[in-house]
């Protein structure tokens, strides 16, 4: 094999390149990411390895190199995961090795990042192998251009002028100041190891099985595979019938059956290593094989039939919004147990970090290790729906780093994606057309740190938050890195203390943004805050034990469950999700529920407030478009904090009638003001700042 | 004379008019100001003074003295005041004693002022004489029921539903909810002794000298005299030609002097004790003397000499806002010093007490002191035009002593009242229909402090805050008592440290109540924001001295002058007015002047929110109508104050591009969005809580 290598050097020398695509990194408007835009590197790049576009973009990249020469070869390691590689340089060479392009590719990026956060040295050996084989984004992009719960513009894979004309023209095209979207997003991906999307919505069109949709696919198929990125599709489970003219889309029907085989023919026809199908079946109107009395495994297996020839899998979502138990949060673990050993061995179950929805803070949804002889994958969101949308700062790979603490504690996480078939991790995406991305600038480091924590769920979140600070402001001195990094590693915490602390959930008004504590509206009980909350004069909070409540507790290993259960040793920050308690039942922090309500909210405020004072010293130093834009953000989640600590503890105090502690800044809304503002925004983006002074 | 008075007693047991009318101390609209409306009494009265409305006032009101027999008796002792009165309680025995009627009914009273405070003894005896002769309200009402500056409804005095139909109605009728309204408003100005009203805006409409209007005043007079309350108009200088027909108003024409000798004899058949004229001439737009090359001193002795006769004075006043002077705070004593002698002896001159326009903080008028020949008479605001209006707390005791302080220790103010043949004061009124009178219920202090002062300018504010406070809320323990006293105190030195701190004057928007710091509007100079701080990237500040400025502080004695004049003795509290210094210049208090801004907005906002808390503190302890009245305008005033540091802060960083210091909380709101708000109330109203919330 060795003669298919072929080997060149090519030099790129300080030139004109270099000059005209440096200016990036300057006038910056957040479009550049995390990536090294500079070409000012002096790498005489040899290649041990079939030439391929991958290698062309590995040449392109290393022109960013400044280390002298570098040697990719591909090799073969037994055992060595095909997107593993080895970084080594020893006595002035660099030498990136790995099982395939692709991570040959990884091992360049990583290269690039080691040297622009100044952690190259002279003589150095890094092994990494990824933990998830298969580390997805999902975005929930509509065809109409819509994408939902998408806080940054459009989407950037279909089009906003209309179904089906010029699809794709948001990814290929003409982005304003943005020349280098086309590809930054497969660079962007591959930097941090993502290697799969699904291009599409959830509550997915069926229309995007039709040949027109999947002649655009094969095409973002085609532009992306040199970057690694193998892409999904989210289906409709009545396909067959929208846009195959059957009468029924029940499993068991042979038609039924036939016309997904057809269907994968057509697409593998098209798409050689399409990855498969993501299903929200069932839930939340989207339809699904109960319609037809069967059950998930029944659905999904019919999937999994028609992708088995091809080596594609199914990634069925655990995420069963219809409610049967009076407990939400144990619904997910009660549909899918039984169903264990049901389902096909290329069926995965997609499971929500959290048994709710989305929370600033959730213990684990009790379903991680709970099948035995199916796969499970968590679901992260990215994008922020209940954490502020593009207005907070709010990063997560705190909140990520708390998830896998726990599931690998208590619930045998890595033990069992290890020995599963498949072992995979999504997150739904914060990518929009706005210049920047990801609406907050800031937000860009979720993307970030989900593919650094898809590549290696042991990453600390301090240590992404520093890389991805060093690789995004490279010219700040250490006191301004430390403070973006502070930023970061303290936002999540702000969000959880000053919308929903000690435990509880989903408070929100109809937006998913603005406060709603006291939302009693005549719709399903477990889609209100006062559900959630149920407060009343004598106490607040979510009876989930075994002992006098829903008895979610005992969904849980003992370990974890039985410290849950007694409201001595359940920590505050659990307090009421699990427990029902007094208000004047005292936390571990020596204050009563009540006050610790207070003192959370307040704190959460100041903490906004601190996020503000440590964002404005870095004025100067920040470009200052990028800096105005957040400077503004952080303006709206202060007053949104106020808002919300407004609204929460005037509303409980109509409640129990005791006084505002005295520590509380007073409230500057009254209650009715609360209640009566309006958040006239839904599902596709976040509010404006000049909505919010309108609205409110 | 003896046998003229009437002696008799009436006892006023506990019968069905106590019950009836105690329930208004405690549903509490605000409406019964600091008056006891008890009759719980047991009060055996004797009269040894002639029968008079008056006297049956007394008796009406001693129907709530609960110490036993009262007699009061009319004295004559040289050299007492006619308005002075003695209270003796002796072996249980209570005398008020007094020349006038209206003395006794001062002491009466203060009598149940002194029962309500709890400070009454077994053996005591009180003198107490009026320092000013004049103590005089100024209603800046209009005949179409505005009221000019009046935050609190409309005019108490002239009807809403059209000129001339039903006058008077407002102060004669049907109040909602305040069948007192009618009388409380002569109670409530002799309980502090005020004995005068104009009852018309000096912006004056010519129609107030028609028959019709001069009748319905008659009827005020008539309504206020037994409450000792003589009555006054506001006249325009025009009303010869607009109402009388006549070619001209020269003050040199004989046809113009006859009009108005005639005036006033028709005026003095109507009322005997009318009082006399208030003009604003040649001011704002006003017609005046100047109007026909004529002076001040011609157009007051016009008037002067036609109310002479029946014993009138003119209030002739010394705003006389047209620029001739570059520096505004010159214009009162350039214009009225050389008239000095020039002047009838029945003419005041009416000097605002500080030389710009009721400030939140202003020095003395340097024209107090000034005139030798002439009576001199201070204006005070009693209306919180400037100082946040009906929205925010600002207790103006704390003002008025400061301005005492200064005005007799460096211009020999109570020497030259006492000398004068006219020893008056006025204040403008902050009354209007609402049912609390004053809008904010808390700024009936105000009023009380105004009529305490007038009384006697020895008093201290905190004593006065004191009494109010008692009188107000006699059923709040010690602790509430000094809150509320404390929230008084400090309230006055909020509003001036979130709007216009360390000298800064006049930096409001056109609603005189939102920031308008930036304001740089193509009209006239010194009407402008930027007119009054000159500030620019090297410094703020108005130069006032005589070294390098406009030279007002030789204006001042050199006691007063000379300390203000070096900008090292120079205090804080008035830097900015006498100095244009260096951002960097250091205070007083260490900080720089950048520095000093930034922590005195914040420190008016911590107030703020201080006062929020304090009052929060008193819930359940005041009526809860009342309660919830004010906790909504000081969560207003608390977020007024954010407006006024934000738009503050960032407009003067613009200028010199420091860093906001570390102890300032950040903006919540963008400069632009500080001078995009819009507020639309102007002369008549402040804006309300809900407007607020809409148009910012």
């Amino acid at each position: 094999m060795n003669n298919c290598f072929s080997s060149m050097k090519r030099h790129f020398a300080i030139a004109a390149i270099a000059c005209s695509l440096s200016s990036y990194a300057y006038a910056d408007d957040g479009s550049r990411l995390w990536l090294n835009n500079e070409r000012a590197g002096n790498a005489q790049v040899t290649l041990q390895v079939k030439s391929s576009k991958t290698t062309d973009i590995i040449e392109r990249e290393l022109s960013a190199w400044k280390g002298g020469a570098v040697l990719l070869k591909q090799v073969k390691v037994k055992g060595m995961k095909r997107d593993a590689y080895t970084i080594q340089i020893k006595d002035g060479k660099t030498t990136i090795s790995s099982p395939s392009d692709i991570g040959l590719l990884y091992g360049t990026y990583r290269l690039l990042q080691l040297q622009t956060m100044n952690k190259t040295s002279q003589n150095m050996e890094i092994k990494e192998s990824p933990f998830h084989d298969y580390r997805i984004l999902n975005h929930w992009d509509n065809l109409d251009g819509n994408s939902e719960r998408g806080y940054a513009g459009k989407s950037i894979f279909w089009n906003v002028d209309g179904f089906p004309e010029s699809l794709g023209k948001n990814l290929v095209g003409d982005l304003k100041n943005n020349p280098l979207k086309n590809d930054t997003y497969g660079r962007a991906c591959a930097s941090i190891g993502i290697n799969g999307a699904v291009l599409n919505n959830v509550n997915a069109s069926p229309k995007m099985l039709t040949s027109e949709v999947l002649q655009m696919t094969k095409e973002y198929a085609d532009a992306l595979r040199p970057y690694g990125i193998r892409v999904y599709l989210a289906v409709n489970f009545s396909s067959p019938k929208v846009i195959g003219g059957l009468s029924t889309a029940d499993p068991m029907d042979k038609d039924v059956q036939l016309w997904w085989k057809n269907k994968a023919k057509e697409i593998y026809g098209l798409i050689p290593d399409f990855g498969g199908f993501l299903v929200k079946a069932n839930s939340e109107g989207q339809p699904g094989p109960m319609d037809y009395g069967r059950t998930h495994a029944d659905g999904a297996n019919l999937l999994a039939n028609a992708l088995r020839p091809y080596g594609g899998f199914v990634m069925w979502r655990a995420f069963i919004n219809n409610p049967t138990d009076p407990d939400r949060a144990k619904q997910a673990r009660l549909e899918f147990e039984h169903l264990d050993g049901k389902f096909l061995d290329n069926v995965i179950i997609q499971v929500k970090n959290g048994p709710i929805d989305f929370q600033p803070r959730e213990p684990f949804n009790a379903l991680f290790g709970a099948l035995q002889q199916t796969a499970e994958m968590p679901e992260f969101q990215i994008t922020q729906e209940y954490l502020g949308q593009a207005n907070h700062l709010a990063y997560l790979g705190t909140m990520w780093e708390e998830f896998f603490g726990e599931v690998n504690q208590f619930a045998n996480y890595k033990e069992n994606q290890l020995k599963a078939r498949y072992n995979a991790i999504a997150g739904v995406a914060n990518t929009g057309t706005d210049a920047n991305w990801t609406g907050h600038p800031l937000a860009q480091s979720n993307w970030f740190a989900f593919g650094r924590m898809a590549w290696n769920p042991d990453l600390d979140a301090k240590t992404i938050a520093d890389e991805w600070t060093s690789l995004t402001f490279p010219t700040l001195n250490e006191k301004q890195h430390a403070t973006v990094v502070s930023m970061l590693m303290r936002s999540r915490e702000a969000v959880v203390d000053y919308e929903m602390p000690i435990g509880l959930t989903h408070q929100f008004g109809n937006s998913h943004y603005a406060p709603g504590v006291w939302d009693n509206r005549p719709i399903r009980r477990d889609w209100l805050p006062v559900f959630y909350n149920q407060a009343d004069e004598n106490g607040i909070g979510f009876d989930r034990t075994k002992a006098t409540g829903t008895d979610n507790t005992s969904q849980y290993a003992p370990a974890f469950g039985g410290v849950m259960e007694d409201v001595k040793t359940c920590p505050d920050k659990y307090l009421l999700w699990f427990h029902h308690v007094s208000w004047n039942h005292k936390c571990q922090t020596g204050r009563t529920v009540w006050e610790e309500l207070c003192y959370r909210y307040q704190n959460g405020l100041n903490e906004a407030r601190q996020l503000q004072r440590q964002w404005n010293s870095l004025e100067g130093a920040i470009d200052s478009e990028y800096f105005h834009d957040v400077q503004v953000r952080l303006m709206t989640q202060t007053r949104d904090a106020e808002w919300w600590k407004d609204g929460c503890v005037l509303y409980f105090q109509t409640l129990h009638k005791m006084p505002l502690p005295e520590f509380l800044e007073p409230p500057v809304h009254t209650l009715d003001e609360c209640k009566n503002n309006k958040i006239h925004v839904g599902l596709y983006r976040s509010p404006t700042h000049e909505e919010l002074n309108r609205e409110r």
